[in-house]
């Protein structure tokens, strides 16, 4: 198929609509990035690419990191990870306490932020140094050998984390953090620090439309099945208390971050990664869910 | 493949495990049935039938009429269906008034009971005969000719529809329902009173396998775009609040009633029936729900 | 004290301010009151009375009745009563699903709509004649031997009783409800019907100020501890999710009811009641609330 | 009225009952307290002392502070100290996040945690030296001129502190904390710590009993209409969500203590104080409760 054709197609539509939403504002280092800011690149698990804009251009790819996380802890834990956060969907912000308080510190689900934080617990407890080991693991998976965190997001993150210090907070009492909530939390903010363009993130997302195999090297980064369930956990959660709208519209597994950008994969077929920092009101990219729904639309590719 | 095979290898590991659940007893005519029933029937798009156990026996179908309601309310609406009613899990189960009461009387979802009865006011309102109409939809779809409600199961259900009764007073209450409230509670009962046995209900669905066209009659019933997007909706919200443990351990859009019966479809390949009365906790069929797991385990399908 | 110069000082300021609020107007009978009437009357345990304005018109006194019922059903039940109602703030509206659900049927107090219906269901349970019995109650209390049922106001209520009804079924599913739910709304439909003028209505909550027995029949209605016990409740739950304010601002015991009255009592001395038709958000009378909160400021009585 | 006999009295049958409830353990220097001590003191404006058991031994007040913050920041800020926290019973337990969420960081009511770290953040904005200049103001009050912190006590708090941490985050995110979390936390954690003996806290508590005015030094502490709303808010919101319960059965406005005590006040008679360690499930001091349904019982006496 000639995406380039359609990429054209779309980015013409795009061009005609207005500009919606406003970039995160609440931290502050990411409130400085142009919000016109728009690139797309899509990789095929047989080494084809496509792109336009700034696809080039890093970005902080902030919850996106999630996913990461989740996937090197899973391969650790196993189903006894389950035990400590939940695979459902929230239906509420990305952010709440509420579901928290009601299901006694346990959260609903890994793409959430009190769910990314019990992720991160678990990495704490069981790697030696978890900062270093989790670069270490990224580097590979993305194929970046010099990969960093972003230290001048990270600060700039960890001064406004009143919601996190929160939700982590409320988790330790209820007895499901077992770690020291500073050490915890460093380590949270520097894996929403990482920085990455739309193509490193399209590679590093491969593996999971590859059976959890990293195409490139051919290394096995996850099993099968494991990576078939954290697809299934990215259509059900990744878009926050917007999924069901993503699956509807878009019909991909995905996930989002406040950076403005978002990661689709299509099982067996490609990764495609958008970024525009311009956020709708659920905290999502709006032209990176417009781009996304017209390219399945014109493609006519979904899982469904 | 050979789903003979897997069909009784599976069989026999259900027969090592020990019931678990109960049926459905808040309806007295459901309250009647053999806890022990099992029937399970796969049918592809290309005709292709594998079956095992009580395949050919006639359930209520309850719940996952819910699906064909919607296909029926869709197809005539379009997208401003979608005022009435959301296309977002719900974190909560099938019948709770609590996000009704926070969302002002707009159902979160088509599959939980609120959102049915919403699509159930939109097809009264247009429709000149509605539980008629809606039967010769199923007939068609179906392909039984004959097909009829059971009134048994129908005022077996009125008699018991408390918290229906209160969710349809709610929405009425916020503008959201447009119809007598006796008129659509009526025809609420009646298409949840609908039976089929699995061979009939895998045929039935064999449009949401098939980009929305009976593969038999070549008819098409929705479009390819809409078939998309009523798997969507199946895939988020068809298994109430496990809807993520489904996704996550079987793979596949599906509806599960409280009669047993859960159905799935595999997009491009077949659609599956498992009828097993015994109900977790969530409402939906325990032994349905193992015999899936392990079924998509054996054959490494799913849509992920 | 001369209530009269303090009436004449607070009617004065009150013609001052802006009118607020708006009439009731789901019930459509109520909707048709003159907006701006506005009449209050104050009687003390020694028969002293004090009034002003529409003093000496009728008005629905529909909520208020709730304290009534309540005084009958506990009266006949003791302390078992509370196992099917509790005596705690609901912090939530009046009509409120939310909390039911969460406590399994249990409405908060007595005073909101759920607990109002099951109070109506204990004297369903025990009452030959509940409608006739519950009249003959009030007559007595009232001194108004010929006290109807407004049939008119009754049909108004229920042709829009979406919420009641549900908030019944809701109940009716979790076993809180016992008798047929239609006998138990045409109950409650009926006691909120009850006209009465200002003058009346102080005249039938005296009891409450005088330990339980009516001063001017010298009957004991209820003992002297359920009278206290009647009293905190209207103090902690008597304005729904206004409560707090009243008991902040003006310091007694009351209830208030959407057709504009407020009663309240100061124990050992007085009851004193307003009317004036428009509401606050709350569902509470605007001008009432303000009468109520100049008089206890002018007369520094507050049982504080 | 001899309230030495109805002490005897109740302390009988206070002896016939099983312990109940246990002393609270997520503050390791409370849990270290003897869990049957109990103490009772009673002072009336004109003088009289009524005591048994462990009348002078020092407790940990801890909440019942909250009453003495209040007091200091409601005299400072008059009523747009509102704006900032509301009157309302929360219908929660006293550190729910949920309503806190609900209302965009504006807590329910200053009696629980969250009212009072506003309360807390009030007072550390306007005063100098925040601790000290409390530290007077109850040694004033109190009449206790060396009144000291309890560091020992203070810092097991600050120890375990996880759910204040959640709530005075979560209300930093929302702009309802003005200064430094620490400093606030630091604030609070000081004055829970306090101790004093029964004879003392209900000295301390008997100018609200006097309209604002310490009978003992006739120093005015506040004015008697602030006097009249902090009893108002005591009244509702004093015990969590037990304050209907409360409100109920004891009738009089009163503020406890996870340290075991409960201090109630009766408006122009008198202030008693009670202290029993073991608490019931709400976190209210389980003797203490019984011992004041039993005291207003016996003497009839109740603000209602």
């Amino acid at each position: 198929m000639d995406y380039n054709q359609i990429f054209n197609k779309i980015r013409k539509e795009l061009e005609k609509l207005p500009h919606k939403g406003k970039v995160a504002d609440y931290i502050p280092e990411l409130a400085k990035i142009d919000p016109d800011k728009l690139g797309v690149h899509l990789t095929t698990i047989d080494d084809q690419h496509y792109c336009f804009g700034d696809a080039d251009e890093k970005f902080s790819i902030q919850s996106i990191a999630k996913v990461l996380s989740l996937a090197m802890a899973y391969k650790q834990e196993d189903e006894k990870l389950w035990k400590r956060v939940g695979v459902e969907p929230s239906g509420t912000p990305f952010n709440s306490l509420l579901q928290l308080e009601h299901d006694n510190g346990k959260p609903r689900n890994p793409m959430i932020n009190s769910g990314a934080l019990v992720v991160c617990d678990v990495l704490v407890s069981y790697l030696k140094n978890p900062k270093e080991e989790f670069l270490e693991f990224v580097r590979k998976v993305s194929g970046i050998p010099d990969l960093q965190y972003s230290e001048k997001i990270a600060s700039s993150e960890r001064s406004m984390s009143y919601i996190n210090t929160a939700l982590i907070n409320l988790m330790k009492y209820f007895g499901n953090i077992h770690n020291d909530i500073e050490v915890v939390m460093d380590f949270y903010v520097n894996l929403c620090s990482i920085e990455m363009t739309c193509k490193e993130l399209a590679h590093t997302f491969l593996f999971l439309a590859n059976d959890g195999v990293n195409p490139y090297s051919k290394e096995r980064i996850i099993t099968a099945s494991k990576t078939k369930r954290i697809n299934a956990i990215m259509q059900l959660c990744g878009f926050y208390d917007q999924a069901g709208d993503f699956s509807f519209k878009i019909g991909l597994p995905g996930k989002s971050g406040v950076g403005g950008g978002i990661v689709a994969v299509h099982p067996g077929k490609y990764s495609i990664v958008v970024w525009s920092p311009r956020l709708n009101k659920q905290g999502n990219s709006s032209k990176g869910m417009e781009f996304l729904e017209m390219f399945t639309t014109e493609t006519k590719y979904s899982i469904f």
